[in-house]
C-alpha cells in the first residue's frame, strides 16, 4: 500500500471507534494524509464539541512532524529546545493523540488525532488505529 | 427522529458518495450539527484538497443560517441586501453546495457540505444528502 | 446623559426586544460603547446562530464610522469610493442593521448593531433602539 | 428545564451582577449555550475592556469542554498532560471564572464565563451564576 485511500481511512475511523467504545468514550477522530489534508472524520455521539479541533490538530502535527504529538511536546517544554513550537503552522497540539500511519517497512501514509478522554485514552485509540492500518 | 447522530451522518456519506460516483466526480462532503460543529467528513480519493475547507464552511454557512448556501449567495451580491454577508462569522461560502438538514415535518437537525465539482454538481449531491435522511 | 451605562444599555435591549416581538422574528442586539466595546448582548429564543457575530458587527461598524452601517455599504459597493472597506478594522459589516446611539443634541454615546430577520426588519429594530435611547 | 432561554440567562446575570455587587468590583458576565454560542453578556459600569474577551473565552472554554475552566489550567501547566490545550478552538482560557451551567440532575445547559476581578472573585461570581440556575 502506498496512499491512504478513503476506504483505509473509513477502515481506520472503524477500529479507533471500536478502541474508543471498549473504554467507554466518545471520541473525535481524524485521519490526514502527509500533507495533512484532512481525509476522513468522525464525532461520536456526547464527544464534546471541543475535541473537534483538537483531534484534527494533533493529526496535523503528527503528520507536518511525523512524529508522535507528544514527542514534540517533551522538546517544547519550558527551557526545552523547540520550547513555543505549537504557535507554528496555525497552531499545533503536542500532547499525545496524534501519531503517523505508517506502514510494516516505514512509509509514512499521513497520521491520526484523537480527542475526547484522558490523554491516555486518546493515545490508546490513536495507537489502535495506527495498527489497523 | 430528533438529533443528528454519527449512525445517521454516516448514512448521509454515505448517500453524498454514491451520488458523486454517479457524476464521476469525488468530492468532499461534510455533515455538520445545528451549531456547526463538525459530526463527520470525508474526501473522496483525488477530489480537490481545496474542497475539504469548502465543504466545511458550506456546511456551516447552512447551519448558522438554515437555508441553501446560494440563497445567501443572491442576497449577497454587489448592489445586493447583504453585500459582503461572507466576511462574517469567520469566513462563510456563499455559493450553492450547503444545504439545512432537515426531517420531513420541517425540524432542522444540521446541515451538509458538498465541494469538488462544478457548483451544479455539488448541489446535486448535496440535495442526495439531504433526501437520504 | 453622557454615557452609556449598563442600566440604559438593559432598557434599550428591552425596547429593541419589545420591537423584534411585534415583528415575530427573533433576533440578536448589542450594545457597545464609542469605542465598539460591548456593553450588553442578547440573542432571542430562536434566533439564527449566525446573526450573533453580524449583530456584534454591525454594532462595532456604527460605533468605529459613527453613521448607520448601511452608509457604509453604499459607499462601499464594486466601483465605489471605499470598495471594500468592510476588510478593515477586523471585519465589518456594511448593510443595514448598525446604526449610532445620539443624545437630541447630536452626542454620540455607542452604537446598536440587529440582526435575525431581513434586513429592512433589522434596521426598524435598530432604528427603535435608537428611539429609547 | 431542558434549554437555557434568554429569560433564564437574564435572570442569571442578574445574580451574578448581585454577586459582582457585594464583591464591590464591576464584572463582564457571558451566558453561552451548550455549543459556546452567546445568549446574553453584560459589562458593568468601569469594567475593565479587556474582561469582555476574557468572560467570553471562558465561556466557551467551559461550554467545549464542560468543566470548569480552572480545571483545565491545571492540566495544562508546562509538564502536565494538556499543556498548551489553551492554543485548539480559536483561543481557549484556562485560569478560572468559566462554569458549566447544570440543572440539580447533571443535565449540561450551557456555561458562564466571569471576569473582571482577582480570579477568585471572578470564580465566586461563577459560582453564584450556576447556583442560581
Amino acid at each position: 500500500m502506498s496512499t491512504l485511500n478513503l476506504e483505509t481511512a473509513t477502515r481506520l475511523l472503524a477500529a479507533g471507534q471500536e478502541a474508543a467504545a471498549e473504554i467507554g468514550v466518545p471520541m473525535s477522530i481524524t485521519i490526514v494524509d502527509t500533507a495533512g489534508s484532512l481525509i476522513a472524520f468522525q464525532r461520536m455521539d456526547g464527544g464534546w464539541l471541543g475535541s473537534v479541533d483538537l483531534s484534527q490538530r494533533k493529526a496535523k502535527t503528527s503528520a507536518l512532524f511525523p512524529m508522535p504529538s507528544s514527542v514534540l511536546g517533551e522538546m517544547s517544554q519550558p527551557g526545552g529546545p523547540i520550547y513555543g513550537v505549537e504557535n507554528s503552522n496555525g497552531g499545533l497540539v503536542t500532547f499525545g493523540g496524534g501519531l503517523p500511519l505508517a506502514t510494516a517497512d516505514g512509509t509514512v501514509l499521513g497520521a491520526v488525532g484523537v480527542s475526547g478522554g484522558l490523554v491516555d485514552q486518546d493515545v490508546a485509540v490513536a495507537e489502535a488505529v495506527a495498527k489497523a492500518l
